[in-house]
């Protein structure tokens, strides 16, 4: 076999220059998410975003406020500082930084405001999430609100979840955009057999990727329960579609088969996965759950979303695997093959190869 | 003492460029054990072996089976699907290897068998062990059954051991050729006072290094409680022999020197030391111990085994500490000074040297 | 911000070429502390020091030695070996050391002393420590005792203390050469707010690098209860001089300023701080607590000791705290900002990287 793994390795090779892989540098021009409001309050946080440590607090006013949490005089984390009304002040030698990041004062030192102080992010809270901008700043009025419509409008319900996850977010929106697995990696939890098997549509149209998968089953229960469709016949449309780096869409459209005139308020869940990279091989693994039926009950969402968390365990899981073969695998004889259902996987890499590489050429021009 | 030392380290370094050390790349055109034949049943296991993860299993016919464990679709570990009849089915996409490694079906593909596969490694199952081939497959077949006929002999007992190293199979190989040893880290268990000053012959002739001691003494109890010999003078005749990168064996020869008579049925001692690089660092440690006197004593050998693996895990500690040496020495004073016992131990290495070397020619030829 | 950020980033690359920071290679001409003199006694033991395994124990006549801590054999501890009289036995295959560190005998070879042997490194006993000598042994002779005076002065009380630190020795000595930081740091150990603000003198002359500050204050209960002046107002005048790279010293001095008369026998403080690197980004942080008043009260120095290592522990959080910031900074956006309170911080670093220097082209010449 090793004349063909040789061949097949040097055709992989080559394929895999235009596309991203877990070890391509971040996209950082984007919005991502970087916590949910509710872990935000008046008293200092911080989180690893992008490499990089991010401090969070509140403004007496509520707004939400991000700097750089190194304090660039001895490299003192401010999340160890104390907050003191909109500004922090270093917990190693008392320099206080504004909210806007900007150095206020300095003990030893006669007057006020500085010249230096601590890089600020743009911040946009929305939708039960503080989304976070760590590109170029100028960069950041030219983007539309990440935000997706639905999320957070009074039509839908939202649930949210968090896992860490010891994988790169590129495996993770891989995964997303080959809902296959489900009747594998997921078979005891949200995903049916027929799933795998079931006619899709691949549409990608510039930046715009997205994979529809038509399934007539008995659906799960994490959805027939709270449908009352339990034992029938349904047709479940999955749609996922890549929107950013920062997120990716699921969608589910739910018909009954049996009792057609159950569909009449199409009922539909949406999901937004998302995925802010902690390292090149870590990330932070947000999602919220929305859905426009049995919006007001709150046991029904209670229990969608401890049902999603469960698979979405399944997933954090496969990632850690698939980090951890990647890092003993023989360099030598390392290759990955790719089949049909990768087509949507390869051309979201080689978007976020193109944004990389566009992002360096920027820094470098 | 500094020009000394730097004198001392150049010809070190000088002598070290043609003797392998834990960095010398891995033989791989070897039988190495892979398990004990007790480990692999008829489910997916696996296991680090010269770096590489390989998955176990047995067909439903009872072979045993070693492909390996990382599915070239998106790397999740094949051990962590499952085996359905003989073959293996990715726990991820779905994706179907038969037990020779060939992809039979992958979901959302039509028609069957593929060109594409998982690496498949040679393997032989005999005197309790499953042995593998990592290296070039070709050479396999030339290279003579690695199994002594006297493992799994009927005339002789087996009881088998395994331990973890933290540490390069390269000093295991050294500190078994230089049995003296015995009398400092293994004084408490089954070293005793001569045995370091008792005389050896080392003979060394192309592959074959041996190194024979003749130790006139009481035996340990190890040896003495089963032989009904305690307390009595005895002379112990002990042979270590480098049989290849996979395999040392030590030979307990033993004559009552008191009692002459009870030597009539010449008492004998194998161990088969099984030494499995897994990193550079670490490695498996496998071992046999086979005896030719109270074969069918089942307590007999329960003794025994406990008691030897008692003492190598004295090795097992020493190798631990020796790799922590190497790691904090600071490497411009690094040099290792050798003593006349070092000589088959010098002869061992400069043939791992070359057999690394002779196999790194072959891959760039 | 970016454009104030790169301008500020390129002076600071510049300015730091000529100071230390914590990858700045060990100065090894110096006289360190290696434990304190009850940790070492007529057994073995070793310690990472400088980067180096270091052997200790006492000879029979109770004279500390010190030897490397690997036999150059064959790479064993020798820790963990066997004391027998004065000579070290390796516990690998028997290598027999005397306390000068040559090997005396060698199993298996005929004949007694050998010419090569391990590392013994100069030792010096005074003042509840001990000293060693890692850098070249001739250079050792003409540096004057690394012991101050008072350090085991029988008008003065002795209290030690060790903590073992996450961060660079650089860290620390800058740590304590800006006492600024007692006002945030330790608010709420032996730090009060008027610290900060207080007048201070710096004083540099060639090697000679001093810090003063005159606070006036309500003295913390560290002080006060001990001294008796718990509410009353005081002047406290306090010392911060960098001695070398293995010492810092920290003087006290106290006056009453409500009770002028309750000053007349001067009660000072005096603390050596004994920074010993481990590795390049960890140290052995050893202290040692004296005063001139109360000497004979046992009760005052255990709490003193105790309230001044609870103190320490704040800073050992914080050279912690601050090392990981340094792992995870962006290198490509990394600088730090100078603040007055710096001056004899970046004095000391320029001197210790001169040190560097200096011992690099001697080794090199």
């Amino acid at each position: 076999m090793s004349g063909r793994v040789t061949a097949q390795k040097k055709r992989y090779e080559i394929s895999r220059r235009s596309v991203a892989d877990a070890q391509t540098p971040f996209v950082r021009n984007c919005w991502y998410v970087a916590a949910r409001s509710e872990e935000i309050g008046q008293s200092l946080s911080s989180r690893l975003l992008l490499g990089e440590s991010v401090l969070f607090f509140r403004r007496e006013d509520g707004t939400a406020v991000a700097l750089s949490n190194r304090c660039p005089h001895r490299s003192y984390p401010l999340d160890k500082g104390r907050l003191e009304g909109d500004d922090v002040v270093c917990g190693y030698h008392g320099l206080r930084y504004g909210s806007d990041g900007l150095c206020k004062a300095i003990p030893g030192r006669s007057g006020g405001a500085t010249a230096f102080g601590v890089k600020s992010y743009p911040l946009i809270e929305a939708g039960s999430f503080i989304w976070i901008w760590m590109g170029d700043p100028e960069a950041a009025e030219q983007v539309p609100s990440p935000v997706p419509e639905w999320l957070g409008h009074p039509d839908w319900s939202v649930e949210t979840g968090y896992l860490h996850v010891d994988g790169s977010y590129v495996h993770m929106h891989e995964n997303l955009l080959d809902l296959s697995h489900l009747s594998y990696l997921h078979a005891s939890s949200f995903g049916t057999p027929e799933y795998a098997a079931a006619p899709t549509e691949v549409s990608i149209e510039d930046d715009d990727i997205q994979v529809w998968r038509h399934v007539e089953c008995v659906l799960p229960d994490l959805y027939a329960v709270p449908l009352g469709w339990r034992g029938e016949r349904a047709m479940r449309r999955s749609g996922s579609q890549f929107v950013s780096p920062a997120l990716h869409v699921n969608t589910g459209l739910f018909e009954n088969l049996d009792r057609p005139d159950a569909s009449v308020r199409r009922p539909t869940v949406k999901v937004a996965q998302l995925l802010t990279p902690e390292t090149q091989t870590t990330m932070h693994y947000f999602y919220a759950l929305c859905r426009n039926f049995a919006v007001d009950d709150a046991a029904v969402g209670a229990g969608m979303i401890a049902g999603m968390t469960k698979a979405f365990q399944e997933d954090q899981a496969a990632m850690a695997e698939i980090s951890a073969q990647h890092a003993t695998a023989r360099s030598d004889e390392f290759y990955e093959f790719d089949i049909p259902t990768d087509r949507a996987g390869l051309e979201m890499r080689r978007l976020l190869k193109e944004m990389a590489d566009e992002e360096m050429r920027s820094a470098n021009a």
